[in-house]
């Protein structure tokens, strides 16, 4: 099969993947499930893989190159392993990014990105920047009627790490609330939907870039803000005090200090990017009661849920296309912001 | 002033109410706020009263005749005592239907219907089908800018109702869930738009009348069905094995057993109407581990909630509006069921 | 091994098992486990499984029988299938009662009880009351250091089912608050000490025999009760209203109408035992603001969490044991209420 | 009456309070009430108030000085305004320390504490170390029968802060869990008693005080450190990958940073005291998942709380008593570390 491979790391990021034929993975195990790819969402994460952030947390041997990157897949199931029983060959499915053992007590809780044995396809394996790549039968959700693998592929990470701090914040919302998104890109664009209907709450849309503005305002975004260097000013002034709770799709550059300090007394923060390093008084998380904490990728049954409000036309990616051969292309536009919402190959 | 009053009980419903002129109400205790009634929602529960169903609970002296009905106000602030400080004469305001005392224990855990030393203006002392009635500070919101309380009154009790029932529900559904809402009147038309706004999961809207059904439509219904013998199969169909949430709006004539024949696993049932009564094994109870909970009026602060969303365009009461003088016209055709949505007096 | 057998099924109960010698479950999947058996707890479903009650559900083609009881099992692993690598043979364990599959949306969300593709061992397939029997990797959880099958293999089935309910009423329950536990026997005492530590309330324990009020006493009851005929009063009056949460461990012979009846306004009942039916107005539902709903056997990690409470020594199962050639004598007991707590069988 | 008054501030508290003969308070508003002060907590605040910190919130004018310091009071009620109708003279009563206005939005939430127009007797107006004190009848709890004013005067303050922390923790706890409290002193030995009956979880109690220690043991925590330098890998393996809560007293000299360190992947950490900056990377944020939050004074219902399951024998304030003449001495050994729990002033 064809696949995009990479050969090495470079911090500089002046290498190419090498569009190449290799050999196409085939079922070893009685839980695994091939799966034809349809399409693969390209992510801030490949980015990173390809400058090294990741080397000594997935390849920590030295050996993993070269290998196929590639971690929001969907698809065709193209065959099962011999105890798989909810998905048969044919069947269109997403695949959630992570394989949980199923059996520890962190999957036992649900909290499928915690598990003690889990593999991660796309990073440390071989992913879907290919033909095909090979899963289990956990990870597999069959797609509604009529939703095609292309549409989706990105809320397979991108989709559900928005959705699930979406969710965590609309659950600490009451109508007349305000929720504010910093960063409306990939992941932001899917919060701010998720949220438009799953809370009364108002959104206060925030981003520097007039494409992504716009955007938030055709979402349906309630008010939209450039984030200049009055943000925290404006935020208070509009909201009668401060935001009920903000979400930092950013983390970094400095915006990690500045969504704190736009709360009202007894707000969260919820900090989905990441880079930066936060620096708050104890007086003011307890003089405002406030609250800062961290939101991982989504879980198996938060990527079902989201596949359900995208089947009823609530929830939509935004996104590019770009064929496998033309993914050095897709990834040189991503780095220079060349398109807005989601990169996505198909093969 | 001018206020309709009734004069006696009559399980006929033949009597009408004597529109005439009366003293208006005064200022007597420090906390107490008299409002230039906009409007006055008209009730189920007014029915009852003249029927004479709620003679034993608010008017167990016998002396309570004549009187004001009217617990669904909207209005201007007309006179304050002398320690209200939140609203001033001129604000346009809604009134919560209870004067809740602030001070019981149940007060102070945000249960004002609990309070044990309420008060309930137009049940056991005069209320809004006048010119002026009598409340208290703390049972006073002020409008959002623009609204005007004709728009709104029968918020005051109808909505909140709905409102309360449809935040129980929305806090137990998830995209993809199903929740159904039996009676699409006064109260479920409200109940329906609150829940698009606040929950991913699918509305099933059940009513055997033609316009409330395309109401329901009109309002964003996922699914519309006529409620006939055959509810509970179509429902666990269309559902794939139940609702996992009901609110049924009648509870009455046979419909109270109906919603919990419906639900599945792990489902719940509220139950905002009244008058039947539920027979249940509860060998159904504990293997389909379903619940059955009543729905009461709503606390103040779900006014309030409900406000801003009626305030940010996403509920809206239908109503039809009539004169106080044409009260007794309004009374007939609410029994009759010449109107759909809510009747409400203007004096 | 030796096992005890049931040839039919006899409503009058005049049966008896047959102790014979059969052949010894073997691992025929990947994911089973075969058990070495500590001991297995004696559960009325046993009993009305004799009676022939779980005929149409567990034995719907006839074809069941002779087969072996038992599904509150504990012991030691014996053998394991291919794929299990979280047990291996001499863990000392206990195990959950039902095999869930852990791929359908249930199991995904965690309720295992409402899995789409379960086995029950003991019911409908051979359980505990033999040397050996099978179950599978998922149900396994290893016992805590110095912990012996012996002392806990009701916690199986008994204890989780009594530990969940009492994990719902410590979410309902605050400091200052009742909750009323009807019925101090195999599941009640369990619930006792549970609520004990988990919640600031207090407990009222009802039970007509003495030797039940007297554990319940032992346990650190608040209340202890013997549910005379002015049960609703005595409550009414202890609690100043009512109680705040009640759990119904009968279900049945007029219990199931009397807990919601002494509940206070925005009360709940939670019902456990099974076998009678519900009856109560709407009205009551919607004026009290009550709710009624059934609970079923504990998750998986509710018999986790149960465990670790029994390993830290703030939970204990109160039983009798008996030889697995004497489970004839166990059963006639278990009728003629012989014992408090739970009987164990011992291969 | 007798009072002990402050005259200025001194950031190196070299100043005394005057005792002396000052007016009683009197009623002047109809919602007042006159406690006749039984006992009134010494807090750290006070400490703090001396030294000048608050000075800039509660004195913004400069001409509060002399003026009556203590927050945390108990005491009988010595008279009524003219709408007090809950309490009456000779009552046993403990007063939450914040004067909320029950009216503004904040307050009908039930957040006390975020009232936009609470007043706080003992900060900023006349507190309770005197022999009379005046609050407002929203303030005020009747003692259950046989408590006595001495015993639990610092609940009012002291011990709600903690009470409001743990009682946060609980929510987040299952059985088999470990919640880590930082500091155990005044605040830290009651959220210890707390979280023993209200959740199944271990406490690990860390102090560097021996004396601190052994109360902590007294108490019933499970696993008892001294905070050395190797707390955060201690507490992993203790743990098995790290404390699921943990609750930090001090806040400041550093240890702000460490609890962060010590939670396992979803953990939370609650700071109640502050004076520290907290400075994490947001990767650690995400990657585990973690939270960080402030916690202020409880609100009055978890005041109410706590007294219920003081009477309940549940919890008790370890305290030392002073005179009122001697409040000089009880300051220098508050600020030596004379007294373990707290110090506590009878007039
Ligand atoms: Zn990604
Ligand atoms: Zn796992
Ligand atoms: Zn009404
Ligand atoms: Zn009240
Ligand atoms: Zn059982
Ligand atoms: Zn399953
Ligand atoms: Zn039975
Ligand atoms: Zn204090
Ligand atoms: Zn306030
Ligand atoms: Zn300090």
């Amino acid at each position: 099969m064809k696949a995009a491979r990479l050969y090495e790391y470079d911090p500089a990021m002046n290498v190419e993947l090498a569009i190449e034929e290799v050999a196409a993975p085939t079922i070893a195990a009685p839980d695994e499930v091939i799966v034809k790819v349809g399409a693969a969402g390209l992510c801030r994460t490949d980015l990173h893989i390809i400058e090294g952030v990741w080397k000594d947390i997935m390849d920590t041997e030295g050996n993993l190159l070269p290998y196929v990157m590639g971690h929001e897949n969907a698809g065709w199931v193209e065959d099962v392993g011999s105890n798989v029983t909810s998905v048969k060959p044919g069947d269109a499915v997403i695949c959630h990014p992570f394989n949980a053992c199923g059996i520890c007590l962190s999957c036992r809780y649900g909290h499928d990105m915690y598990c003690d044995h889990g593999k991660f396809p796309g990073l440390g394996l071989d992913g879907g920047f290919a033909e095909y790549f090979k899963t289990n039968e956990r990870s597999i959700i069959k797609l509604n009627t009529g939703i095609t693998p292309l549409e989706v592929a990105p809320m397979a990470d991108a989709g559900i790490t928005a959705y699930r701090a979406a969710k965590k914040a609309a659950k600490l919302l009451n109508p007349g609330g305000y929720v504010l998104l910093l960063g409306i890109g990939g992941l932001g664009h899917i919060a701010l939907q998720v949220l438009k209907h799953t809370c009364g709450a108002r959104v206060i849309a925030v981003d520097r870039e007039p494409a992504a503005q716009a955007l938030a305002r055709d979402l349906g975004a309630d008010i939209v803000l450039d984030g200049g260097p009055n943000l925290i000013e404006e935020v208070k002034d509009l909201t009668g005090g401060g935001a009920h709770v903000a979400i930092d799709f950013v983390g970094e550059h400095g915006t990690e200090n500045l969504c704190w300090r736009l709360l009202r007394q007894g707000g969260e923060l919820i900090m989905v990017g990441y880079g930066g390093e936060v620096r708050v008084p104890t007086l003011e998380l307890v003089a405002n009661e406030i609250k800062i904490g961290g939101s991982l990728v989504g879980d198996f049954v938060e990527l079902v849920e989201l596949m359900e409000m995208n089947a009823d036309g609530k929830v939509r990616m935004h996104q590019t296309e770009y064929k496998l051969a033309n993914i050095n292309q897709a990834i040189t536009d991503f780095k220079d912001r060349k398109f807005t919402g989601r990169g996505v190959i198909v093969p």
